[in-house]
């Protein structure tokens, strides 16, 4: 493959970027391709935490190929960092690997970065750009920016239901309504995340298990349950296998020894009670930006979804339209009902896409642009 | 523009069909290209009812403008007529002009032609072909093979509402839910449909005028109202203008005198009761195709929105999708509420498109297939 333009190489460097999807968190995925005479000698991508960043491993991948990096140039999804943190400073690297060029897609958000890695490179005589492809490089990692602008995580909220917006029938009766396509893909949204939501209706409702199976992964999402009155049987499926973060509103008696339960088999409990006696869902999300969560998945039902959207929590919805017409049954999220439509939530098409028969329709709330 | 392929003339000859778009109802939309020597020489499209078709059009675009038509090839995105209808046969002019090649699109459905109009092209020595761009062909003039297949018009339902399906709140309040770009769009939909129809309750709730002003047309839609019991004012808006078509299920006291008012005010009044006392949606739509409609656009509120959908008049839902949520609120199709899931209604997603910030969804129900 030729690399002919900044363009070229930056895509090809997503594309790196990408093969960490499911497995850098907390860090960003980033990608690192390293270009000698249009064509690639050295590539790489964010390893697990704790290991090599994207261009450490483009420069082993270059080495271990025999390729001569110096003069090269390097495309990067995000701005090398400059820091010490579990890892020493990738600028460095870069400076003593005698690279003649650094592409990046944008400037990192994080401030003990923010400009300094690509200052420290120019500073070194390396020919710096930056902005190339910046919005797919923002989308890769829309859940670590969010965390690095606002302190919270992005909260990407799905459902699915019928065109006419349904998810269940009121006597209950509820089934797959989209097909096996939808939900492979719900799966691979999954995956990405740091965390997936639900709330203690759900659990109790379906017993779900709230798990990444229909797609490949190294890394389980961590399963964060909604439980004001720590309802939760020890035995629920979304507490199986490995440690569960529960959230409560309050500390009586009840909760209080089973909170030591749950505690004994290895799970968290939260207590982040609001003025009501539910769970304050703006201190969840904080408190889950303080534990370096970027993206939340939100599997939930129509009450919990309708709080979070009340409560200014969601950043982005997560749709699949069924091609089927089920008429007056249980909605996607339970608003109230309004006494104006000038009280209704506003939000922005992002992509509409058909996978398999159904529609995936991603739409962001106005406030959170 | 250099016609180098039979794809490239068919797409032109498309281009000409859909000059015709909001005009040739009862006919279908055709277009004719004749090329020469890779060079377009003649064009044209049918006219309203009674005028030329296609072919004749193109023809006398190419006397007109001094090309001789011997040897060329016609584009036409339907059979050529072998019938005398209001006009003569296209396919003796085609003869008559010497043409060297004619191809078509798709057979004409109209079983007056169906294939002799192509015979009788090849028994003249005519090279014949058909079946190029055939889809794009059908979509253009669906209700007409809808007509001709069926003996039924093809029914297109259009609904705009927010994402989580709603048009309207609970208390009446309701105001447009989408932006001017889909209502620009919703029109376009309006005036290639030979009949608008609606029910009672939209006119007594909204007062619409249900014609077509946001794109320009030489032809309005008839409207047709749903109205068992003859409750309409003889001053509603959408009997002004022109004469509608008002159905009724029944003919006692009070309908015979409505009846008559309606009647002497130029309107038609069609009586289809069914056992239940209603207007029989599934009889209107045979009369609808009697009266040569092809397609119909429906714009009506949710009680006869679900009772076309029931009974299983709807072809194709036209459903625009606002990026907001509104909640618990006015559903799009009252459709009742089902015991299993099993019963609800089955689409295919045809097309998804934005328009302005609005989604644009077509789906067809399963049985229209």
């Amino acid at each position: 493959m030729q690399i002919l333009n900044d363009t070229d190489g930056m895509l090809l460097a997503l594309e790196w970027a990408a093969k960490g999807m499911y497995t850098t968190a907390p860090n960003p995925r980033i990608g690192c391709v390293i270009v000698k005479g249009n064509v690639v000698i050295g590539a790489g991508h964010t390893q697990p935490a704790g290991q090599a960043h994207a261009e450490i491993e483009a420069l082993r991948d270059a080495s271990e190929r025999g390729n001569d990096v110096r003069g090269a140039t390097a495309y990067v999804t995000l701005e090398p960092c400059n820091h010490h943190g579990r890892t020493p400073p990738c600028s460095d690297a870069l400076v003593r690997a005698g690279l003649g060029r650094v592409v990046a897609a944008m400037e990192d958000p994080n401030p003990l970065v923010a400009g300094q890695g690509l200052a420290k490179l120019a500073q070194a005589g390396i020919d710096v750009a930056c902005g190339v492809m910046a919005d797919a490089a923002y989308e890769m990692n829309i859940g670590f920016f969010s965390r690095m602008r606002r302190g919270l995580p992005w909260v990407r909220l799905k459902s699915a239901a019928s065109l006419d917006g349904m998810t269940a029938l009121y006597n209950g009766h509820s089934q797959w309504i989209t097909g096996p396509q939808a939900r492979a893909d719900g799966h691979a949204w999954r995956a990405r995340a740091c965390v997936i939501l639900t709330g203690i209706g759900t659990v109790k409702a379906d017993d779900p298990q709230l798990n990444v199976r229909a797609v490949a992964t190294g890394r389980q999402p961590r399963r964060v349950i909604v439980d004001s009155n720590l309802d939760i049987d020890l035995d629920a499926k979304v507490l199986a296998g490995s440690p569960s973060w529960i959230v409560a509103a309050g500390e009586h008696a009840h909760n209080a020894s089973k909170a030591a339960a749950l505690r004994a088999a290895g799970h968290d409990v939260l207590n982040l009670p609001n003025a009501a006696g539910k769970v304050d869902l703006a201190a969840l999300m904080r408190e889950l930006g303080r534990r370096a969560i970027n993206e939340v998945h939100v599997e939930a039902g129509a009450k919990l979804n309708g709080s979070l959207i009340r409560e200014g929590c969601v950043d982005e919805l997560l749709v699949y339209l069924a091609p089927s017409l089920i008429g007056e049954a249980q909605g996607m999220f339970a608003l109230g009902p309004l006494t104006s439509l000038e009280q209704r939530q506003r939000l922005a098409f992002h992509s509409v896409k058909q996978v398999g028969e159904d529609l995936r329709i991603l739409a962001r709330f106005i406030h959170s642009f």
